[in-house]
């Protein structure tokens, strides 16, 4: 059997959930590969052996580069902050690795490109972390669309919204640096949301106009709280969009949306039915069909269960509950299982993070100039 | 006492909610003024006579002219099709009647200024029936926001969307046609949610951009099903709007929303919290403190009752559910009150039915034109 | 046309529903006779003739006796407190009057019987208050149940939970007291669900064992509140019930459940599918169809609308909602069209209120003796 | 470092379960013990070594006996059906081991007496598998009761219903016969509310009455399906419940509960506020505080935290979402710790799994003999 042998960059948030994705992997799913977690980097070696021992990996080092230029590294697997994800990417694709990084891509669509074509000359596999859509509950939503079950979709509505800086007093946080974040609410979470739409509706976005706002305009600076700092990226931002057929949709994000704490949601609306869905109720999808009985319409409340994709590898009952860590599971699998095999494509990859990120700036210009944008 | 004499032209729909509402006002309301019913028309007398005995008015005409010369009418309440609005009211105006219609106003903004302007000259009182915020549940959001507890309103997302057109094969009807109707969606259902927007944030609408689209661009003729005419105006569309004071909002609206009864639904998100409401719950609010014991923060689900506006005068005990005649009540409270005290302004008058047929034009027009409008 | 002349004793909380669902019903629906607000007795002649204006009514009195001897008084509407019923229904019935009584028809089984015989032998027709049964969304629910869509149903799980005596602090007050109330809670809000239980299973029920307590064994004395009073009745009370046909049920009270505004409820079991309702929530009711595509199961959110029994004469559109009111207007137009018919049967009549306060009287009487009691 | 060696006996659906949770612990906790996979056996060797190989385990055996003999196995965890629990558990106590046992922990009070006190006498620890209140969630309900923020309980509601055996024409399987399983749904569902109930209310049950019924009295024969075979016990059941301190409690269970598919749920009343909780939602919580201003009063809907109980282990983010396996992931970090600390006491235990089947036993004989039965 083939093995895996993974490069894990960065432990912190999104670096640990995938730890705890790769420890669990291998007994939820049948693997194609034998997934070896071999060489773990953080920015200290001592940090990097003690998260190395946490999350069972092999090796350690205090130097990202070492990762990317290890022999018995397949895929360098990138949970740094943002705008590491180019530098590490290029050098690990120069290394003929495959890579699997985090969203988004990277701080804006050029850098995003060059890291699309760099992948795609060097003839390595690629995934980014757009972890929602492996959701067996957006994968049922999924399937209910491509079935034709509540028939052409008309019409998506879309949010990402979260509360983490509703809090004015709330200081500065690299999310609001433009040299680190790039976009704000943008990058960070519509990022998701915007995926996902093209994911479910099964087009790419080919036209946006966007608005935003940078409500909190200074925020306590995080060394010295008596001083203020500007925040130099959007709060909140909408957008109204185009997929490539026509049909209409709507994109909103926050990072200030007061009470949401994982606010990705949609509401898919097609000619023969809808279907609704917040991340918070992660394990249920409510679904109406227009041609039911007009007496008994009304929309159904689905508990994600066996019989919907990939839940049943989790457990065999029914609304029994799925977490935040087992679509990141999914996605692990979807990677081991894709390196696995030398003619699968991974996805989303890189020229959808590339497609992506293009979406952000689009919008993000289209708001300065108060104009609507085709993406081409 | 005072009376409040009342002549009702059209007995449809709408007309026939009045009626109800009129019905209970009295019993429900401690009125300022005592409510006539006087005079009825319908397009025959049969009919009219018919609809006066059922609705309990005195007289009844086959001929509206009747009701707008009667010197025992006080207030012409307009219940036809939209486009008979302005002629109607026009003529009330001009015999010095007040004037209760019902939304939309008019057709396009042209006819709803030359309404309003009417009535100012002639020192009249008018009312539009834009009616769900009278709702107490909606009041309640108004005093929140109004007394600060979700600090500044930073957003507005408001929706009213239905589905009954959306099975393609419903036969066309005057809402489609533009001669009949004007706009599509946007003046038959978004006039609701624009209105009250303004009325929750507290500020007018100061530029719009629109998109629209007609999704079902044939139905069946209704006099001959073999064939099929062309939809005129547009079943779904979305603006991004900003307020005076720069509060962002978005607007969607549809009536092939397949699922969506009643489907006027807002959140609003402030600083320091958000509200969030759907009509098909009309009598319970989720409010969200953002202050709140970070362990013990979420969305609370407040049942209307006693303590909130306008609801006790239907029962006094919370929780034991208003219904769609009972927010029509409270505006036939508005309306019989406003005019027995000769000081009174009602609300919300013809001024703010021309300011929502303004934004409805505009939102049309930078649909078509793909372009900000400033409202002025 | 005939004439139902109403004689309306008691204009407190439900005295006043009774009258603003008087004062719609002709409006809303068509009546088979004219109804005439005739007398209307209060406490004090003063208090008579105020609610009399208020309420419509065409004479007053400061004396029940009045009413029920008076000639031109068709049927006697009883919204007195509990207590006092019994003595002016059995008035009434002497007279040959028809008697509308709010519920519990008495304080005890025996004096329901003592009524409910007598009106039997007078030969006129009785109906008692249970207005919940007559919402369009609790008779969609019995539709459902008699078509056989859920199959036979095999349990009912039934609550009228409210808190408003959660308050210890709460004053005493005549529902605590034994010889104005009778039973506390029991009496006060658990004889709706248990009528209701028996409506919805179409069953009367056959067997008893209750479990009750008084939570708060001493309130303030509302004349001195230095003083404490005791509470001489239940605050809660649990009872599991066997039907006529051996279904299973569960029956649970409260007046102190802390949250519970109208916290009556239902989930009705089925071979083939269940129902679940909060009258928190009147215009929606949820259904689960065992037999649907395993993979698109759930339960499905109605509501209400004009395809359900008696909506269409609120509305004509679905999901425009429905109030408290509203379900009394439709008691009031089984009245009328009730009393019009001389062959029709009101209900729930005395006969089924005799019956619920003997379930009431044996849920107590097998809570305090600890075993089982068959209702015979 | 100490090392816990787990011997795991069975691998089906909950076997499975323990093995991902075992997974992703030592990923997830600081574990205080090392946790070693140690022997597994399943009922050849084959599956066994099959099982082994897929979920991590160092040695594999057909014989359970090898298991509890191992000196190399330090705890037994029990995974088999039903009526295999007793035997295995009294061999491995007999060789001193530590034994983690599904839950009911026996067929019978009697059985689970036995083990109770088999487990006492020779000094081994011991852990009953009733993995939902290790559920952050219900953490928290507990966190809540325990600071006295919603009062004194006065009222606990519990349900633990499924529909897995809904439908008439399922075969029977081992759980409708009393050899293998006992009791019908109370053992395989009751058995975890009435242990939640012990738990949040802080109190043992000390008095019950039950009713119950085997409402599909015959199923296919699964050998021959053309066969009928009596259903050996109850689908369904009821208990009304009296705790220690006099709090009344409520229970119900159904195997046959069309459209529940995790429907362990609870209301928890107490004088100052109260708990909703249903499992099909496990990441949400709602929370009435009765204290709260009047006009704003309602049930909060707390999305599950980084500030609740052991969720930050799995994210940092609110609202992010746990999954099933999240919360015996809980269970497992309890055993481990708990066996690494010589002086911890493992909860709950073989005594609370004794007082449980206690319990249950009793609820039946109350039902049969239909009186209710003090336990003690």
């Amino acid at each position: 059997m083939k093995k895996v042998r993974v490069g894990l960059i960065g432990t912190g948030y999104i670096g640990r959930c995938h730890a705890i994705a790769y420890a669990q992997a291998p007994t939820v799913f049948p693997l194609e590969a034998e997934l070896q977690l071999e060489y773990l980097a953080e920015i200290t070696p001592e940090l990097a052996a003690q998260k190395a021992k946490e999350f069972g990996f092999n090796r350690s080092t205090g130097n990202w580069q070492d990762v990317v230029n290890d022999p018995n590294v397949d895929v360098v697997d990138i949970c740094t902050p943002n705008f590491l994800h180019k530098e590490i990417a290029l050098a690990a694709i120069a290394n003929g690795k495959h890579v699997y990084s985090e969203k988004p891509l990277a701080l804006n669509a050029n850098d995003a490109k060059i890291m699309y074509e760099a992948a795609e000359k060097a003839g390595v596999k690629t995934l980014v972390g757009f972890n929602y859509i492996k959701n067996p509950t957006t994968q049922l939503a999924k399937e209910i669309i491509e079935k034709g079950e509540i028939g052409e979709v008309v019409h998506f509505y879309g949010t990402h919204n979260e509360d983490y800086l509703a809090n004015p007093n709330t200081p500065l946080d690299w999310h609001c640096v433009k040299e680190k974040a790039g976009l704000g609410t943008l990058g960070d979470l519509a990022a998701h949301i915007i995926q996902m739409s093209q994911y479910l509706v099964g087009q790419d976005i080919k036209s946006v106009i966007g608005d935003m706002e940078t409500v909190i305009k200074q925020r306590p600076n995080p060394n010295d709280l008596s001083q203020m700092c500007d925040v130099e990226n959007e709060d909140q931002a909408t957008a109204m969009v185009r997929f490539a057929n026509g049909c209409m949709g709507t994109i909103e994000t926050s990072r200030i949306a007061c009470g949401r704490k994982m606010g990705l949601s949609y509401v898919i609306t097609g000619t023969k039915g809808t279907i609704s869905y917040t991340q918070e109720r992660m394990a249920e999808l409510k679904l109406y069909i227009h041609s039911d009985d007009p007496a008994r319409q009304g929309f159904k409340t689905i508990l994600t269960g066996p019989l919907h994709p990939d839940y049943k590898h989790f457990c065999v009952s029914a609304g029994h509950g799925i977490g935040f860590n087992d679509q990141k599971t999914v996605e692990i699998r979807d990677l081991i299982n894709g390196l696995a095999n030398p003619t699968a494509k991974l996805y989303p990859d890189f020229e959808e993070g590339f497609k992506i990120s293009r979406i952000l700036d689009a919008i993000a210009l289209s708001a300065e100039e108060k104009r609507w944008i085709d993406i081409c």
